[in-house]
């Protein structure tokens, strides 16, 4: 397998449809620009699509789940065997992810990328194993060249899979005790930030418990930085198979012209380093939440994002992204169902 | 009629039912409080309907229009006749708060409580008239004291048809032109501030026409202000029979228990004028979304506020609030059908 397909071309939005669906904003029976980003939204989705009217019927949401070697240091408050329990929770339908695809429609998928513990036989998951976990990056890279191309590789066969579904939109997900330190390490490499900016609770680390993750952030760091100049090589090092796989997915989302609604801190990270091979990335993500996990701002900032909703949540699995998807439905139905002022024979504002 | 109604007194959430609640959200599959703002707000709907585990199947929207005499001083970019005209486009369907209604399977209500213009014959409205205006606040008072009960009561009317349909919560709308006026300058007399803190553009003024309303709502404050040591005095002087009627919508509902989801600014300054009426009404509200009208945040921090969506929306008609509607479905959702961790047999967060 080739790394090659990560450097294709990206689609293009549409912006002669934005425009018309822009004009079709002012025509609606409200004083313009009174639905806020409502409107925006509509006419992105327009630009998107290539379609006047939009609509978001077709959901995809993928979470990719992996475990982490550097848990061994101590970073999580939960134990790691909880990767492989949740991936059964996913499946049978209780965690939040589920929950919430259920009530929005939206078809789930469930995507193991290898879990310390075997979770047992699940034919619901698809199986895309790489290893039982990535290697502690605070002693080597957490992946080999060949375990991160079959991680970016997973996820653009899910983008492929979301496209034969007819999706249209793309929500990933992520699941890996221990992922937040991950992300903070990738983050703080693609980024030249400190690791005391971006290190926080993740599920729930108290103060001294932060200060220590920080430290082996910083440990990862001083092994690894001054390699990091490419950002696929931070990936590789600092990474881990669920954070690669988006970074994939994004990609390809981006290749096929097909949106995707961004998480939290974690997804957020993956499209930094995404949007670091693939500039053009950018031009096809939608931020769906701002996430309690204090680095996310600073990732958010890099990616010159103002997420949707801001609702302290920080739990990840792509629940923040799919409470957001109700907004964009609503600005859909608005764009498509409202009536002009010249159909309802309404006065517009006086000159 | 008597007014002795208003002070009749509230019903107290259930707080056994909020800890039960609480409780619960404790044992679901995810770190303890990473679901953020929506574990929050499944508590408060418990709380709310004393159920532990609430639902949010029937939703009323009451949308009450008026016009205003002030609309004489040029304080608006639409002409008065709109609200007439917007009353025909509720009804058929083509209005932004119709539109949400129908997407989200709300029983939509609309009240006339008086227009300039006649709409002419519409089945579909309640006709609750009390005169073709207000009294243009500039010269004397709003309303007259019959009026102002007339107001009061079509929102209490409007509560007692909402829960003979069931509904479990409550989201009032308002339409008429001119009425950020009357709200800025209600809330002005309630708080205490100046004209120009809370004027703002509305529909669309530009910087000399917030300068003219502002001047307006001076004018008006030095005639009435110091006879508006009482709320609903100050409310008869300078409210309109829209503003009244939420109101007295929103005593009604926490007389009754029912939770009111609050809009924008217009509504908010509504309930500062019940939540000065009876303090307890504030029990029963909650708070959809933060306006981009400049004025809704001193009137947010009043009542103690923070919104759940800050989408730069400034319609009115309930929009906003209805806007936030999914996301307290999703938090009833997320409560109700979550694993625990012993029902998933997943491990909790370690000591």
């Amino acid at each position: 397998m080739s790394l090659d397909w990560l450097h294709g071309p990206c689609a293009v939005p549409d912006a002669a449809t934005a425009a018309r669906a822009a004009a079709r904003q002012g025509r609606l029976t409200k004083p313009p620009g009174s639905l806020g980003r409502l409107e925006a939204l509509a006419v992105q989705l327009a630009a998107w699509q290539g379609h006047d009217q939009p609509t978001l019927e077709c959901v995809q949401v993928c979470v990719f789940a992996g475990d982490h070697g550097v848990v061994a240091q101590g970073v999580s408050a939960f134990p790691q065997a909880v990767t492989a329990q949740m991936l059964r929770n996913f499946v049978s339908g209780g965690a939040a992810v589920s929950v919430l695809a259920r009530q929005l429609g939206a078809h789930l998928e469930v995507v193991n990328l290898g879990t310390a513990v075997d979770p047992g036989p699940l034919p619901e998951l698809i199986d895309a194993r790489i290893a039982p976990m990535t290697t502690d990056f605070t002693i080597a890279p957490a992946m080999t060249t060949a375990q991160l191309n079959a991680a970016l590789s997973a996820g653009r066969d899910a983008v492929a899979r979301a496209r034969n579904a007819g999706a249209q939109l793309f929500i990933g997900g992520e699941m890996g005790i221990g992922n937040t330190t991950a992300a903070a390490a990738l983050a703080c490499a693609l980024l030249g930030e400190a690791p005391q900016q971006l290190a926080g609770p993740g599920t729930g680390l108290d103060a001294s418990g932060v200060r220590r993750k920080a430290a082996v952030i910083a440990q990862a760091l001083s092994l690894h930085e001054a390699h990091c100049g490419e950002p696929l090589e931070a990936l590789r090092r600092l990474g881990g198979f669920e954070i690669a796989a988006l970074t994939g997915a994004a990609i390809a989302c981006a290749q096929a012209g097909l949106p995707l609604l961004v998480d939290g801190f974690i997804v957020s990270a993956a499209m930094l380093a995404a949007c670091r091979i693939q500039p053009a990335v950018r031009d096809w993500l939608l931020f769906g939440h701002r996430s309690a996990e204090p680095g996310h701002d600073r990732v958010l900032q890099a990616l010159d994002a103002a997420p949707l909703l801001a609702l302290d949540m920080r739990l990840g699995e792509g629940s923040g992204a799919l409470t957001a998807l109700p907004l964009l439905r609503l600005a859909c139905a608005l764009h498509g169902e409202m009536a002009t002022f010249s159909e309802a024979g309404v006065a517009g504002s006086q000159p």
